[in-house]
């Protein structure tokens, strides 16, 4: 009788305007105009609390309780499953998120260094894949054309498997700022010099299109270089994240 | 009144017996009972048509018309959106699928060749994207482990954006098969030979683990190299389809 209390009580309810300002979070929209955004699942939750990135709320159902006591958390609040469903991204929540303030943003300064620059990506796996490869390889910022899909989406920072804490993304002006860069800049075509023939660089950036229509024309212009990754069978196309790791292992080993 | 009569009669309907049996070829179970399996959306039933592979049936709506006349499709049923629905394995169902025989598989021989081994990949994207870069690099099969994810999985398919066509994919008991290949074996590992010192082969296997926990030990005893991709930030680790793509760029340039 005593467990059963105490469990009760250690439960709290949301409000409803609280769940309806985590809902709103799920939107694009509500999130710039809130500055904030959910990191959900166990991984997602330990990169955010390993990277000490300030958060502004955890919440979490019962099978966490261990997870939260081992790691200390504060700001933790125990939930019931049927609300953690009601605030959840995902389709089968695992029953923790935290509700994170955007970090502010200095503007992006360019240095001699390695950089990649996004064309319009759409695919929110795409996005969250590339900036995991980019912290795997050491590039120093990911430069985003403000076309690309929102790096708060919870799809980007699931894939991104906690490098969104590492490596930061810019969301830019692509032809203004690739005009301006005073560094080289590769573009992945399907047809340009074989990677294989290049010399690795320390400092440059590699300019990945599209998923469907590449690179756009205006953005090539600032191209010095066509890269190309040589094929040998009948596939017309890699996968964007595909084609930007292979290039970063090459040209930023 | 002509028009809509016309149009009114070009439909067909589906019957309840029709609907529930393409619905059941949404799971592996249904799928290898029937040795059938969907192909759904307008690239991957355009790759289908491409590679000539034998279909049962094609399900399309109204908007698909123009491409059903312009390709000359045979077998093709002009169905309405609201039965579409039902039988779609899309979210936002394009309104194009096809019914297609599992191509009739002869028994695994090896050769001097390239091959890819999967161990236990879940991830239906991971295999589909794996199945495409390999059709790139001209790999010669897919040897995946029996649990690993069916490569028939709708999403498996889509990802694979017309390579399931080209390369062929074998499910195999992958420890006895590679006790006794005959070929180097290359395991994709988090320490090992650093891929940028290894020269390029034009035969071995190159073998790549589980998405969580890598490549099981039974496996790995048969490895003749393990090769890594040396990390020079602060990622964890890298996707698998992502490990591939970068490993096969370099191993079977």
């Amino acid at each position: 009788m005593i467990i059963w209390f105490s469990v009760y009580f250690a439960m709290r309810m949301l409000s409803k305007a609280q769940i309806k300002h985590i809902r709103s979070l799920h939107t694009k929209k509500k999130r710039i105009e809130h500055a904030q955004f959910i990191v959900e699942g166990q991984k997602g939750v330990s990169d955010l609390l390993a990277a000490a990135a300030p958060y502004q709320q955890l919440l979490y159902t019962a099978q966490h309780t261990p997870f939260i006591q081992e790691k200390k958390v504060t700001k933790a609040i125990q939930i019931r499953e049927e609300e953690f469903e009601k605030i959840s991204t995902q389709k089968q929540p695992e029953g923790i998120l935290a509700i994170v303030d955007m970090p502010r943003q200095t503007a992006f300064e360019v240095a001699n260094k390695k950089y990649i620059a996004l064309d319009q990506i759409r695919d929110p796996g795409n996005l969250g894949t590339i900036i995991r490869l980019a912290d795997w390889f050491g590039v120093e910022a990911i430069l985003c054309s403000h076309d690309c899909v929102d790096v708060y989406n919870p799809k980007v920072i699931q894939a991104s498997m906690g490098s969104i804490f590492h490596t930061p993304v810019y969301y830019e002006d692509l032809n203004a700022l690739l005009g301006n860069i005073g560094l080289p800049i590769y573009a992945a075509m399907l047809t340009g010099s074989p990677m294989y023939e290049l010399p690795p660089t320390e400092q440059g950036v590699l300019l990945i299109g599209n998923e469907a229509n590449g690179i756009s024309n205006e953005l090539l212009a600032h191209a010095t270089t066509h890269i190309t990754i040589p094929a040998r069978g009948q596939a017309e196309s890699l996968n964007a994240a595909i084609a930007c790791g292979i290039l970063t292992a090459f040209l930023f080993r």
